[in-house]
């Protein structure tokens, strides 16, 4: 039995059957030429099951009893059964990506079994344009989501002619170079445990606040600019997955034309989608939306690093003209990741803890409901693998993330990049947020503003 | 805003992720001549979708706020998101009924959504042996098991030319007289509620006994001869499913020669199974293990009406010898239903809540560890249909119950019966019952044991 940092625990607790805590990915792959979708999946199967030994990281679980020891620590299993674990599965007819995408929502919606490991694997077939896919999930207590896409890529190689496929629990893949594993938030924070500091800079921050909350009907949460929306609301479990990808170029001319990031663009994007969507439910509110971005603190030199803050950043909603929105959206980034540059890592730290705290009350009953938002949605950028990729000589065509959904925060909007591509994960309550996948037409029409903005088209 | 009876309520409020309460069926048909399992499906899908009504059955959820007054009170939906509760699947190859069963297992133990209607129907194609498989999932607090499986039956008809094939939903179905849809457990519960009597009767003697066992540490249930075996521990939330049918003839001749009832025979085949597969998990206790069986009040004239109550039925597991082992059953169930004819009905009912009454505090951490069990098993036949049924022709050609797997009661057979055939499901936890497919071939053992002491073979 080993205990479990609180940044694990946290993920357990806030756990409720309406807002399951696991972190997903979809990932799309192109048979090597001359073989068919069929032999590939026999073939990962193949690979899969024949891996005789299992990373400690897919077996651990919630320490027995699970109901009152299990939020706290880990034990771990010699053994993983794998025909739970690992499902093959075949899309009905016709096959095309919104059969893959309903798949995935009603999947994504099914809380994990504490009793086992917390992860799933799906491979899938049946997509008519021969490619295969396949679905993680895994619960956020064990990787966070920029960890849990980089396990996927372990198993991945950039040489196509590379055969040796192995599943991503091979415990051979770990230290290998390849697709370099970023150093994960766990990892961070393990370290900063050991010495006492994690739960000096981020558990009390948050409990505090947080214990403040609860004692106080009157307390008002350090940020609250945020207005009402249609987002802020309690949520069932039920989900509904969206997602498309542009590609990189675009977004990149777009912020070398603006001297601006290729976060900034991608941020701006969701800014005109969501005013837009707004607009089309009739429930724009007169204030901007507040959008949390979780950012990196690392410095440049470790560009592939994780998020491990928060900044909070004005979405600018209210304001009908692409450029004036853009360049509020971009104002409020800077302004707010110079706070946190000013700020010691625990400082940071800290920050991000308090600005996230009301998420430990989303399974108090009707606690969305007196609690003024401090901000709408959470849009994340996870940095993705910048060559492409293979499996098997198998082409990694395309790298979504699911994210999760929660109490007050019915959408998350979750990005990653692939060698030539962004990839937008749009995860949203299926009955909470309606018309889910019109945001990916109004994505789409908020780059083609942008780029006219910027004179790049 | 509608309050429900205690008998919905307690099927929500028992509710865990470990411990779904929802009831499930597997159907499987035979396509009509000429007509393959894709243009069925296709025929059913078409079917389902343009039934242009739902019964208020398919559209009422537990009220919101779901967390508070969900428990207690149902609200209607004006539609209902078919796209969610109608889901077409394909099993992957080669397709055997194995790839069904996994099916089945992996999707039984997924909640479901509590901001929606309780219900999900999977149209399930890929079979090798060319049929199609409809698997449907019901929460407790709609329908009892009984009345699931009636519901889908509604829908088929005794005339293997009637092309009039509907959906389940369809209010045009009530009312008919096709397969009579017997009085449900709710509805005669519900008669009871407007004369007061429902409260009087079931409500204070569950509580009552309840209560005691809560206040009173040392505590001893009114029956309480049940042993400690390996089915009375916690779950997870992780379920495998096993199932195969027998001919009924064969159990009818047993029942013929030796002057028992069918459900005798049922009840010591499960008896026999049970003892073998304790021996070979090395686990058999050395007192024999307690059944508990739901009984139908009703007189002999109502021969399909639903269990209201239950004996506990001691399964004389101790017994090696199959001619005395099924003496003592026999004996012992016919003790128990006397000792419930004796009674009157709202008595039978208080005794079968009583009986049950421990099933409420599973939600406990821990309370299956210091309660006595009263029963290790619960084993249910619920009357299925006694002639052959159709779909727009195509033929019914197993029915199997899916039903609920508990933290104390890790195993559950339920049994219904179809124009020529006895169908067993069984639902184990998955981690805490090992080898679950086993037992069928016990059930098959046992039978021909049966067989032998009656000379019928």
């Amino acid at each position: 039995m080993q205990y479990m940092p609180v940044t694990s625990s946290m993920f357990l607790l806030a756990e409720t059957r309406e807002q399951p805590m696991h972190v997903g990915g979809l990932q799309l792959f192109v048979p090597r030429e001359g073989q068919s979708a069929t032999e590939l999946v026999e073939e990962v199967i193949e690979a899969f099951s024949s891996c005789a030994e299992v990373h400690p990281l897919f077996r651990k679980r919630p320490a027995p009893p699970v109901t009152m020891l299990g939020n706290f620590a880990w034990a771990y299993d010699a053994e993983i059964d794998y025909d739970y674990h690992v499902r093959r599965t075949v899309l009905p007819r016709p096959g095309r990506i919104r059969e893959l995408l309903r798949y995935v929502s009603l999947s994504h919606g099914a809380l994990l079994d504490r009793y086992r490991p917390m992860w799933e694997l799906h491979i899938i077939e049946g997509l008519e344009d021969g490619r295969v896919a396949i679905y993680t999930k895994i619960h956020h207590s064990i990787v966070d989501g920029v960890s849990a896409l980089r396990l996927l890529q372990r198993m991945l190689s950039p040489d196509p002619d590379d055969r040796s496929g192995s599943a991503p629990w091979d415990p051979a893949l770990v230290g290998q170079k390849r697709p370099r594993p970023a150093t994960s938030l766990r990892e961070r924070l393990s370290g900063l445990a050991d010495t006492g500091l994690q739960i000096a800079g981020l558990g009390p921050a948050a409990v505090k606040v947080a214990l403040a909350g609860v004692r106080e009907p009157d307390f008002v949460p350090p940020v609250s600019r945020a207005p009402r929306t249609i987002l802020d609301v309690a949520i069932g479990s039920a989900r509904r997955f969206a997602a498309q990808q542009w590609e990189l170029g675009r977004l990149r001319a777009v912020a070398d034309a603006l001297d601006i990031t290729l976060n900034d663009v991608v941020v701006g994007m969701c800014s005109g989608a969501l005013r837009s969507y707004l607009v089309d439910q009739d429930a724009l509110p007169d204030s901007p939306l507040v959008a949390a971005v979780p950012v990196s603190m690392h410095t440049d030199e470790e560009k592939d690093g994780n998020a491990v803050t928060a900044i909070m950043v004005d979405l600018a909603t209210d304001q009908p003209d692409p450029e004036r929105r853009l360049n509020s959206v971009v104002a409020s980034a800077r302004q707010a990741k110079n706070v946190v540059r000013g700020l010691r890592p625990l400082q940071a730290l800290a920050l991000g803890a308090a600005n996230f705290a009301p998420l430990a009350f989303a399974t108090i009953p009707g606690f969305v409901q007196y609690v003024p938002p401090q901000f709408n949605i959470i849009i994340s950028n996870v940095p993705g693998p910048s060559e492409h990729l293979y499996w098997n000589g198998a082409r990694l065509d395309g790298l979504y993330p699911v994210s999760i959904a929660m109490e007050g925060l019915a959408l998350n909007i979750t990005v990653t990049s692939t060698a030539e591509h962004i990839n937008f994960g749009l995860i949203g309550a299926r009955a909470q947020v309606p018309s889910l996948q019109r945001l990916l037409t109004h994505l789409d029409t908020a780059l083609e503003e942008l780029e006219k903005v910027a004179h790049v088209r």
